[in-house]
């Protein structure tokens, strides 16, 4: 493919540093971004094309201290750069914008890496400056909104300059090579269908800890909190892949079809069960990997009744999942930093074999995304031997996604993905409008259903595994949680 | 457990020396024989202790040129043995035998390792002498006969002096380790069962390769052939563990008892489906491993109608397998020596994935015996990177049975598990004679529609797969046999 454009806004922001930029480099360095592609970013800062490329350079190195990286290639991906100083309040900023970017007959890919207070502003001057036009893709950075309402508005607004297929939210889980993977395995498989539904599985459990505490992110993350933060986009849309229908086909419109039924079919979690359903925590000082670290109100100077950390009993009400529970957890300051989805199948029905008080062990996948990406499969073998006190059987586990013969590839980001799809206009992993909604009203409900309970956080120590609470979530139907 | 013994028949033998007088050595170097233990071996040649245990210390140097043998355990091992000859036509004999075996109240395990031809008077001499007691259990060594009428005569001379329970019939493929694993991986995991049966299996294969040809077997094999020789004992005893419905408990009733409701349930191959079922061949000459080999006929030195080669496609008339093809192909002087179940699954019922003429191939569980044992399920997963032009998934393999953590284990030869089971009574890895007399039920109905249908065996060129049709009875069915 030839020619097109990319305007990326925010682009001396810590995301496009940090991630946007070296993932365009290590695609143009792939031959992958379409040779006349032309790069343009803006930020409010004053700075010109050569400072700006200075700035990426440096940014590059950073990305990747160990990377090779070829001084020709370096040098003719930069000269794919320019920038173009932008204040975003400014309508006249848009038309000197519009003349730096030129025509958009070949194709215009628009990356909002901004705060999502100025994606209004940001949109009606794409609109008035012609930046918009129906060969014009827009790509949104979460968070959209904090809550279904403001979540609408935003999604109003854009909807009134770009088109649903013109639009691609942005959730980066989606460009993980695991998630993929999760889809390639359940539907390029006979093995795991009939297991995947009531019958055959036991329970599902999707985690994603951290051990960072509030950090750097004091304005954002306070008063929005773990249930906003990461279920509502990411958990949610971990839980959806797992849990849809067979789609049609892989493409845009059947995958999120499916998605969104299933995120339209999950149990609402309200005032009535809030309080059984789902566990809040924030953390007190603790130890994590041996150094002591301060509470999150320490953190934050001021008191708060922000979680820091949720769990969530979950339960999808359609025919395949019937009973099935989706146990979610997520924190900070907890003991390991671990995305990972886990399903436990069923035990078998009955055993056969007489292991003297040793345990069958349920089969299991695990889908683990961090820190490394990994799909590990659990199963059952006999030890060799000759078996004078009974068979036994121990847990063998298979490592599916990582093959030896591709150990010595680098490992693509997730945003080298979603580039690179906003590029070509595949919408395949990004988030509709509907599904974006649908999460909202499901967080909404529980929220509602904490402040009508008057749930406050429980402390928890950091470098535990949350309120002691959440252990007795999953325990009470005895299931441990996969730390 | 102390004392008991063990009583050895045909032990200058090439099976005693060669595998079943190192496999006791070996567990008794690593603790598991009864501490007290004593071995009385016989044979008709004219030896006394000393010249037997001299020639038995040499077999067991044969039998493993690099293993490390411990001087003192040797030593031991050779007090074990003593050597009475016998001349299994002279009742006199078995007198001396009992004599020198002493009481059998400990426990006596007897091993004919001899001509089946020897059967019958080994056990007269037996019962008269005195060593039949209820104390004592007798193992049997295949061939029990050449079809259902001979083999009930061995049966029947056998069960009027030793009961049911007391006798154990050894196929020696039922010893291995990775049979034993198939059992495991079946029982002991919810991942399989779903799949395993007409709805989940596109077809069964069961290969027994051998490079060899006639070789030192001239007075045995011809006259037999395949169909006898390999088909109706370690052939039929691996489609029953594959099909089996799961058994009550791991134990010999409950195992026998499914494997031979399987045996009962194959659909007949007989006059009318025969030549459409079956095909036979004969070796010819050709290159095995890049050297010229003499066909059977030359082998042989005269004329012979025997099958070298046999492949069969069966059926097995139950609700769990209506449908599900079970091709079987066992032969000499093929290119390569390998016995292995492989389980094709069946493929998805819809591909939603582009794969731009790339295929999804069904998955499959390869149960591999010889050369090496091992079980690998090989599944589809996505390919690392991008997919511009579609998905890409590709297999793959994943080794169950033998993970890093036991490689370094000597393995076991089935011997060592078998020899250690009669000696201790246990009869689940041992044929009962239903099912020996159901396998030969079987077997005599295809030999007869040989003979009625007049058909020879084709001649194939030696390290070739057997003559054409025998790869025609699968691809007419779309299926590949598995090289």
């Amino acid at each position: 493919m030839n020619g097109g454009k990319l305007l990326l806004f925010g682009a001396t922001g810590d995301l496009a540093q940090r991630m946007l930029l070296p993932a365009l480099y290590w695609l143009a360095a792939d031959g992958l971004l379409p040779r006349d592609l032309s790069i343009v970013s803006t930020a409010r800062e004053d700075l010109d094309d050569a400072a700006f490329r200075e700035r990426t350079a440096a940014a590059l190195q950073r990305s990747a201290p160990s990377a090779p990286f070829d001084e020709d290639m370096v040098g003719k991906f930069l000269a794919r750069l320019r920038y173009v100083a932008v204040d975003a309040a400014d309508p006249a900023a848009f038309t000197a914008l519009a003349q730096a970017v030129g025509s958009t007959a070949g194709g215009l890919a628009i990356f909002l890496s901004t705060a999502p207070a100025l994606f209004e502003t940001t949109i009606a001057g794409l609109a008035a400056a012609g930046l918009a036009d129906d060969n014009v893709r827009i790509g949104l950075e979460k968070p959209l909104g904090y809550d279904l309402v403001s979540s609408r508005a935003i999604n109003d607004a854009v909807a009134g300059v770009f088109s649903e297929d013109r639009t691609f939210r942005i959730d980066h889980y989606l460009g993980k090579e695991t998630v993929q993977n999760l889809l390639a395995l359940r539907f390029g498989n006979a093995l795991f269908e009939p297991l995947w539904k009531a019958s055959g599985i036991d329970h599902i459990q999707i985690t994603v800890s951290e051990t960072v505490g509030l950090e750097g992110r004091v304005s954002f993350y306070d008063g929005v909190g773990a249930i906003r933060d990461m279920v509502q986009n990411h958990m949610l849309q971990l839980l959806a892949l797992v849990a849809m229908e067979p789609p049609r086909s892989f493409d845009a419109a059947s995958i999120r079809d499916e998605k969104v039924k299933v995120l339209r079919s999950l149990r609402r979690i309200d005032r009535a069960t809030a309080s059984t359903h789902s566990v809040i925590g924030q953390y007190a000082a603790g130890q994590v990997a041996g150094a002591g670290v301060p509470g999150y109100l320490e953190e934050l100077g001021r008191s708060s009744r922000t979680e820091t950390f949720v769990a969530l009993k979950a339960h999808i009400d359609n025919w395949r999942w019937k009973g099935v529970p989706f146990y979610m957890r997520t924190g900070k300051r907890l003991p390991s930093r671990q995305s990972e989805i886990l399903i436990q199948f069923a035990s078998v029905p009955h055993s056969i074999f007489d292991m003297r008080g040793a345990i069958l062990r349920p089969n299991r996948l695990i889908i683990r995304l961090q820190p490394d990406e990994n799909v590990r499969l659990i199963l059952m073998a006999k030890e060799p031997g000759l078996d004078r006190d009974g068979v036994r059987l121990r847990e063998v586990p298979l490592d599916i996604s990582m093959p030896d013969a591709f150990a010595d590839r680098r490992r693509r980001v997730a945003y080298e993905r979603l580039l690179l799809d906003l590029i070509e206009g595949d919408q395949t992993l990004f988030v509709r409008r509907d599904e974006v909604e649908a999460q909202w009203e499901w967080i909404d409900a529980i929220r509602d259903g904490w402040s009508a309970n008057q749930m406050q956080p429980r402390p928890y120590a950091a470098g535990t595994w949350g309120p002691s609470a959440a252990i007795g979530l999953a325990e009470r139907d005895g299931v441990t949680w996969h730390d």
